[in-house]
């Protein structure tokens, strides 16, 4: 089935302890869509400049990447340049250059107005808003914010809250949405909020979908996947979008919705996410096999079962 | 099987946000020895003076716990007060009254030189070796330690690693004692060291063992158990130990070593840590029930399994 994102793509300028690239594919949107594009048809609604080329949609439509929905603006491309420290997985930014950006309205293909899933990337809240209202056909939203649009939009996104079935944020994210200072509190929060369920990305730690009591199934009981203790963190942009593109990406492979499925999609979203910060930008997600994919989810299994 | 734990038996006096309690029976042995003390015999190396009472020796005879190790020394009982931030599982030191453990020198009653199974809990390494250099029949040495030896006693603390089987630490301490930022780093520098496995506790995140590679079993691959995302902490005091506790009880109730039995004791470890932190002191520790452990385990199981 199919799945559209709506978000940011993105020219890069990285710098961690392993290395340096310059002006390389990113973005939420990137991330999510080559994610997710190994489970489902992705569709993305974003808006580039002219610096976009062919070489860049090559990289998506290798992948299957409906890009009917990316608007060519005049003008240049969202750029960001960070950098990390060791071992730090928040991003210390050098510049955010908006261009096109700026004034991004998203506007919705007719042919994608059959999407089946929806994923609202981490764009002004009331834009993610005015893309849901368009859509009739949507069986689960999934949607992130982030800190700036928690301390600076907070109306707009607890309107825009009610309209996500899963929300996808951090510990830190979710104790500053919820004003709340322990997880667990503030989970219970959150989905007073709007969503029915609620990702919580812990970095290292792994990820825990909580749930609203009855939904998607019985009781209320969270779950846990684990992240990778193995290897080293090369880059750790879009690690949360890579997250969100595999969780989002296997839901939308599956022929139904319940919490054995939600699951299951938070350990392809830690094994996404995993891929993605082994390589500098989304380079390890353009190389991806299914059965690289389904290794690491095996991996992962055997990182957190008992016989 | 048996097992032997040197450590500390204090009163502690803790404030939380949720209270305080004043001179309560605290000290790693303490939590230690009751957390085992649901899976196997429990043998105490330990000094206290004369403020420790029938009552304080009565909650650990109710739990079968040996005591002949418990050596009454001219003087006040180690006592020690600490309070915690909300949501900080570090203690700040409100006071530290070493009294009688301060010329503690472990003596090991010769009742208990057929332990079967030993733990280091967190006191001068020196004195560590000088206890397992008394047992000639253990199976297994788990051993634990802080900032405090790994900066001030290094070289005395690395004589010791390579006489513990298993090391358990936390993050912090895994890479202060490896000089490695990263935790895949860490645990790979430290089992180098001496240990064959490395248990790294997360606190809220859970814990994961390293093993070194063939060591109790085939290849390299880490095993990661979930903490309990549901709870308040009330008291996170003792956490560690009785962690530890529930490790290494588990392990002696059973009838063989391999990884399997090392990775159901971490969820069992992280099961006693969970209701160490429900109450104060040692409380719920001292309350529990066998079914209680097992229900919970079962709860981390189904926290983390896939069907």
């Amino acid at each position: 089935m199919s799945i559209l994102v709506v978000g940011s793509v993105a020219f890069d300028t990285i710098t961690t302890p392993f290395g340096r690239v310059e002006s390389v594919l990113g973005g939420s949107a990137s991330y999510f869509a080559l994610a997710a594009s190994y489970f489902s048809e992705v569709r993305v609604v974003a808006v580039v400049g002219d610096d976009f080329g062919t070489e860049h949609e090559q990289v998506f439509k290798t992948h299957g990447v409906d890009l009917r929905g990316i608007e060519r603006a005049p003008g240049k491309t969202f750029a960001w340049g960070g950098h990390y420290a060791e071992n730090v997985n928040d991003a210390k930014t050098d510049f955010t250059d908006l261009n096109v950006f700026e004034n991004f309205q998203p506007r919705i293909p007719q042919a994608y107005l059959d999407s089946d899933f929806l994923f609202l990337g981490n764009i002004h809240p009331a834009l993610q808003a005015s893309v849901r209202a368009e859509l009739d056909n949507v069986r689960l939203t999934g949607g992130d914010t982030m800190n700036y649009w928690i301390n600076r939009t907070r109306a707009e996104l607890l309107e825009t809250l009610k309209l996500m079935n899963v929300l996808l944020i951090n510990d830190a994210e979710a104790k500053m949405l919820s004003g709340e200072s322990s997880l667990p509190r503030a989970s219970r929060k959150v989905l007073t909020m709007g969503p029915q369920a609620l990702v919580v990305k812990h970095g290292e730690y792994g990820a825990t979908i909580f749930f609203r009591d009855g939904a998607f199934g019985i009781g209320s009981h969270p779950f846990r996947a684990p992240a990778l203790p193995i290897e080293e963190v090369k880059d750790p942009t879009g690690a949360g979008d890579s997250f969100a593109g595999g969780f989002m990406g296997y839901i939308a492979s599956q022929g139904h919705l319940n919490r054995e499925v939600l699951k299951r999609a938070l350990f392809y979203g830690g094994v996404l996410g995993s891929f993605a910060v082994e390589r500098f930008g989304t380079e390890r997600l353009q190389s991806l096999s299914r059965a690289e994919i389904d290794a690491r989810f095996q991996l992962f299994r055997d990182l957190t079962h008992l016989e």
